[in-house]
């Protein structure tokens, strides 16, 4: 009886799943694929998959469903397929099912019509221009918070979408840490002359050639990835075995690299997910955060590391010729690793880079708050530039507008990006102590150890835990600890700066 | 009141072609981009996504609104955007609903399964293990034609998915014209020396760039179309303005090119279509045989003209090099019309092609009417492969295993094939005496008289009308008409072979 509405429950889902998939490949055609003039149509075809799929899951059929099997599932074994099939969506349910169709449809084409808006605006280097579709997009927010019952701050309920259970409080203190002992290293070693940056220039099909090889000694095989190339980088797929991963190319930079890098680490996780969970809401990533982990991983603690350059910067050497001839593995490898502080969080070094979260994660909370009219917003901006990273910004578009999360009316999605850097530290420091080979490996090309370390300890599970309780069974404590990531950056930059360890 | 009924119609209904394009869009990407192991998952979306728009399409609020617009939509204009989809979704809407979806679902099952079946016995020139999914593929098929009323024949059921109100009977009067007027031209020809081919090499970038270069002078632009490589070329795309074609390129030949073209022809007519029908069941040919008339026309009628040769012959000289060399234009548009009897359909040229047809469409009928065991299937085939071409079959694999449809559950579509070769020469006696200077054109590589002609006469009506009141539009007669067609096949071989004009 719970049986066949467990597999009632699952049908439903299976669908929802497949929906959800359909437009992720709708979304990935857009960015790649698609000829300019497809836009307005394939809006539509996203539009009328969303709503279905939003439709079919809310669905007060499905409410009961998850009701009447509550008890018969918790009776099941915590981390069974059933019990955390219904656990995992029971609590989606919940979520989705308060927030009024009519406010979705609100937002998501308040958001459409922002995008253009923002794009312009950050052309013309004018924050005017954006202030109304950035008005009506907290003011959406807002009415989104509205939908649910407020605990601690109402900060909590948008951040809650991007790293379930997250705190904004918690994610404050995690902050405060960085701020006292993360700025002061940036500080320490910035303007140092340790590093000095040529002008060079990187063959592009070499390019192409070098990432390709290195995806391939990481893991990519051509009969379940893709990747290819877009204006904005991002991992994207329809199933676990059909992953696809995009890059792009500078003629003056290896900043491809380490994107197809950073996207391979989110595709492997997505891949390395247990094929058994597919078809179901357990089939993708825990959070943001841990998903940011994986990518941040692979492009910095594994790319750039110096066993990683031992392995592949002589093959650099081949494909770039002119560009490395006046390098060698030691100064190529302070290259990758030089600390600047710098207007563009995207660009940004691993050692500035959560500042520049810290700024927009304060500035979102005095948004909703109301903390200073809105107008105002580019000053608050620029100042913080200055408080946390020392440099002053001449002008919007390279400041308060550089970012696309606002306009598409994605409030609470920063802060994972730096959870993402001291989770990866974390979980890292736990890698190195079940391998301790792990780095000779790299030398040898050898990169399966970490995947499958990757995947038996964390990819494997999908969402069937909350992402404390993942993070608990990956590292043993279900705590995002800043400590590891601040000490890992602090070696990093000893070696290449000569300051204390 | 009837005009908020029309809006929940019309709403309903672009719901419904959004996720029909998405199926286009998950298809097209199967075979073109997707990673081998992503398949499975495909499939799983592919069934959803269908069954939704199936689910969507049959419900009895759409039936319930057809039928209270009825009287409505006959008050206004015919030829109303108003009028005609009320009209062609009722034809529509009555055709799907009579269908269990069970059955739907049965065979949509039963085909994904033969498909593997029939790869691997084409493969193993077996026939024996291609009989049982073929028998159950026919066993759905007479379930299908069940559901309906039968008028004269059981195969005016399927004929009539792919060619709305087309009898089986006259399709029987216009093959029986061929097999007298048409049959008899081939052995004229047929053995004749005027033509003679030696083996040569065309280089594949080459091809690749020849084909864009015409495909752009046709009317192809990077901002609304896209060509890509595929196992076999077919054409898609999700909206009037993102149109998909593909194709293949062979070492030995340029069928790849007239290839390009034919999808090109496919593609332009979905292209050309008024954008005011998109988002509707309006939007898209109005019937297989319309559509190969359109792509036979730019494959046949322009691509293997003297004309279009004076204009791309220089070029392809150029770009070929020692492939061309001992041709002039005059000896190489023989060789692109050389006429020889052969074993494969899709390889076979403008005289042989619509006999390959003929043997198909009568063994459909056959096979329904169960006038032989269906073991004796080989023999039927090869016993008219002699008859109409004078060939013998020396293996299955190249004789009745050689097609994909019987194996996907299509019976009824092959006539289509021929019927669209027959309505391009009817369409091109009318294009030719409003444009009389259409093929000084081709030389200059001037192709917009004729693009706008169809667009104007053909294209933009979508699928307005039936496919018989859109010929009378165009060439003033509601019949398909053979002659034509042999009356163009005649004259072009009296010319290359030297027979009777």
């Amino acid at each position: 009886m719970s049986e066949a509405k467990f597999d009632e429950l699952r049908r439903r889902l299976a669908e929802i799943s497949d929906l959800g998939k359909t437009m992720a490949l709708l979304a990935w055609d857009q960015q790649v694929m698609m000829p300019a003039r497809g836009a307005a149509i394939r809006a539509e075809q996203l539009a009328t998959v969303g709503r279905i799929a939003h439709q079919k899951f809310t669905a007060p059929e499905v409410g009961k469903l998850l009701e009447e099997l509550r008890d018969w599932s918790e009776q099941q074994e915590y981390d069974s397929f059933e019990a955390s099939l219904v656990r995992v969506a029971s609590r989606d349910w919940e979520k989705a099912s308060k927030v009024p169709a009519d406010l979705r449809a609100e937002a998501s084409r308040a958001a459409a019509l922002a995008q253009p808006v923002w794009v312009q605006a950050r052309k013309d280097n004018d924050f005017a221009s954006f202030l109304p579709v950035l008005r009506q997009n907290l003011d959406l927010c807002k009415r989104y918070i509205e939908c649910f019952e407020v605990g601690d701050e109402p900060y909590d309920i948008v951040l809650d979408d991007y790293e379930r259970d997250m705190k904004t409080a918690e994610v404050r203190r995690i902050f405060d840490y960085l701020k006292e002992h993360q700025a002061p290293l940036v500080k320490e070693v910035a303007g140092q002359a340790q590093v000095e940056k040529r002008s060079k220039t990187f063959n592009l099909e070499a390019q192409k050639v070098f990432e390709l090889e290195i995806a391939r000694e990481f893991g990519f095989t051509d009969d379940a990835w893709r990747l290819d190339p877009t204006v904005h980088p991002f991992a994207s797929g329809t199933g676990v075995t059909d992953i696809r991963i995009t890059t792009r190319y500078f003629a003056d930079r290896l900043e491809g690299l380490f994107g197809t890098m950073h996207e391979f680490g989110h595709g492997l996780y997505e891949h390395q997910i247990d094929p058994a969970l597919e078809r179901s809401s357990l089939a993708r990533g825990v959070s943001l955060g841990m998903h940011e982990s994986q990518s941040r991983m692979w492009e910095n603690l594994v790319g750039r590391s110096m066993p990683f350059w031992r392995r592949f910067f002589p093959r650099a050497q081949e494909l770039f010729g002119d560009a490395l001839a006046s390098h060698d593995v030691d100064s190529w490898y302070r290259e990758v690793n030089a600390v600047e502080p710098s207007l563009i969080r995207v660009e940004a070094d691993e050692a500035t880079y959560n500042l520049h979260i810290i700024l927009r994660f304060e500035l979102e909370q005095a948004m909703l708050a109301d903390e200073f009219p809105l107008e105002q917003l580019p000053e608050e901006w620029n100042r913080r530039m200055w408080e946390y990273l020392g440099i002053e910004v001449p002008s919007d578009t390279e400041g308060v507008l550089q970012d696309v999360h606002w306009s598409g009316g994605s409030v609470g999605y920063f802060p994972t990006y730096a959870l993402g850097n001291l989770i990866s530290a974390q979980i890292w420091e736990r890698i190195v102590a079940d391998l301790p080979d792990l780095y000779d490996g790299f030398e040898q090309g050898d990169f399966a150890p970490l995947r499958d370390w990757l995947r038996e300890h964390l990819h494997r599970h999908g969402r069937k835990f909350t992402p404390a309780e993942t993070l608990e069974r990956v590292v043993g404590t279900r705590q995002i600890d800043p400590e590891p990531y601040v000490r890992y950056l602090r070696e990093k930059l000893a070696g290449i700066y000569g300051i204390p360890a």
